[in-house]
């Protein structure tokens, strides 16, 4: 019997499994973010390690027990050199021999067995592939907040946070995300002009603003959800519809149907958004099968049992996601 | 006889003229980035006294003849302590009495000797004051790149290098501003796609972009003035336009006609954008005179020397413009 152990490294989170070859999971781990860019590889490294230790510990296994290690994570880091977590899994004794996937890849993988398709995930950033024959054929996105990452988080976020700006600053529409950004960085809302003849709360929400990191502004994203009546915050979602159709767009090729996994908190816990491209897709003539997933832990395992030599059908990715429904 | 030293301190030069209480100019003075933000306290204190004493020895006078010192600054440094200036400029024999004031009102006081009206300024950054009886009244914008500075070179900048970005990725519409960007960037352009289906010159271009300062996206605005007869470059165009219009309605009073006066290269060398926001103006019922000014170093003196008391009549205003150009 092959055990193998999958790993999902995010950027908040990492989530690790060991299974077996039938796709039976025996234990499951979790730990911080292990994404080398974002965390820096000794924490990241850390919390693969802790992620992993806590999975073959709720097996019952070691390390030595486990025969294949597949990490999925972030596009720029799967093409980088992983001795910064080799060298680590190794001295606590798991094998040396560590591959890493597209995190876009586990992600479709978590929701089909099938090797042909389509995911789309819109989270703090957003990104699709095209997926044939069990590779990824076309990337669109994924290009960070500065860049790219249209209809993402940071992407509303930034948006939302603008409005609101322009609107204290007497430059925009006024719109119920003023208000709502002033209370979610608990500053008191003041009208009473400042010595510069704008609201004194101007100034604090900018301080405030600056020191955070750019990509931090994710956080105010949820504001133009909670105000969806507000012209200005709609048009603000109604554009990251457009930007995330416009993304599948650029993967979608005419000869594979599908299926569409749709992964990231935006995409898969906001109907407003979910809904909107879907129906943008089908206004291309575009219908697929969707199917959500929370994270890229099951399309890891899957992953990481394709390259054992394990054949994934039905069944097996059946019982994967059943069996690790239990140990979550 | 006063003599008084007026300096223009921004961020990628120092403008520095010593002058005497009839509007005469007596040397004139150049350096680099004064601005404490950007330059750093310690070369930016460098950069002010280095103009202030190029002033002085090219007007053959010594520090202890300057009665005044004015600063003219972005606005951010005019409310914090000046002691990392002060200090330096006592210590080379300068007078520690040093008035610091707001570069937009420096700008405005380029353009007129009048104490009532406006400037809106759109260089790297953009911003707006409304000034009565000499004093700024109100400001709009000039709230950085991350938040603000609408209509700004960054603004154009950013919005020219992520239209021509989503192009290249194939989310985008095509668009003049693609190849011009690679090309500005050095990359040699390939149509053959990478292994992830985009054109492999993409990933050389995000590499490039985020080894700038974000800031240094400004850089990529001239590529939209080159590209007008391009849709998507002459709508980011429109676009600043309406924000720089927008900008201009937040300072706006009922009971306050102008002068309007223009700083910063967008809005003083591009006539498109110049015209077309003194277009929107009018169209909002609004015909100020308008007056173009190449940076705040006349509006400087004029402050420094309202600071020593001396009266600023049109003759004044006359002779330090005269006076200063043959120095220049």
């Amino acid at each position: 019997m092959i055990n193998v152990l999958a790993t999902d490294a995010g950027g908040t989170s990492t989530r690790a499994v060991i299974l077996d070859q039938t796709g039976q999971c025996l234990g499951y781990g979790f730990a911080g973010g292990g994404n080398p860019v974002s965390s820096g590889p000794e924490r990241a490294a850390a919390s693969i390690l802790a992620a992993a230790e806590a999975a073959t510990d709720s097996a019952g296994r070691q390390p030595a027990d486990v025969e294949q290690i597949l990490i999925a994570m972030a596009g720029m880091s799967v093409s980088g050199a992983t001795d910064w977590v080799t060298g680590l899994l190794a001295a606590r004794g798991f094998p040396v021999t560590v591959t890493v996937a597209s995190d876009l890849l586990a992600i479709f993988s978590s929701g089909t067995w099938q090797q042909n398709g389509y995911a789309v995930v819109a989270g703090t950033g957003s990104a699709g592939i095209r997926v044939r024959k069990g590779r990824v054929e076309r990337t669109a996105d994924g290009l960070g907040w500065l860049l790219g990452d249209v209809g993402s988080g940071y992407w509303i976020g930034h948006r939302v946070v603008n409005a609101a700006i322009a609107s204290l600053d007497g430059r925009g529409e006024n719109t119920a995300l003023a208000p709502l950004l002033v209370a979610a960085l608990g500053i008191e809302h003041s009208e009473v002009p400042g010595p510069d003849g704008r609201p004194a709360s101007l100034r604090d929400v900018i301080e405030a603003l600056y020191s955070l990191r750019p990509v931090e502004l994710s956080r105010f994203a949820p504001l133009a959800f909670e105000a969806t009546t507000d012209a200005v915050a709609r048009a603000i979602l109604d554009d990251a519809v457009l930007e995330l159709a416009r993304l599948f767009s650029a993967i979608r090729s005419p000869d594979l149907a599908g299926p569409l996994v749709l992964g990231g908190s935006i995409l898969t816990a906001q109907p407003l958004i979910r809904d909107g491209v879907t129906h943008a897709l089908s206004a291309q003539g575009f219908t697929p099968e969707v199917r959500r997933v929370p994270d890229g832990v099951v399309g890891a395992a899957v992953l990481a049992l394709r390259e054992a030599g394990v054949s994934v059908t039905a069944e097996v990715f059946e019982r994967i996601g059943t069996t690790l429904a239990r140990l979550r």
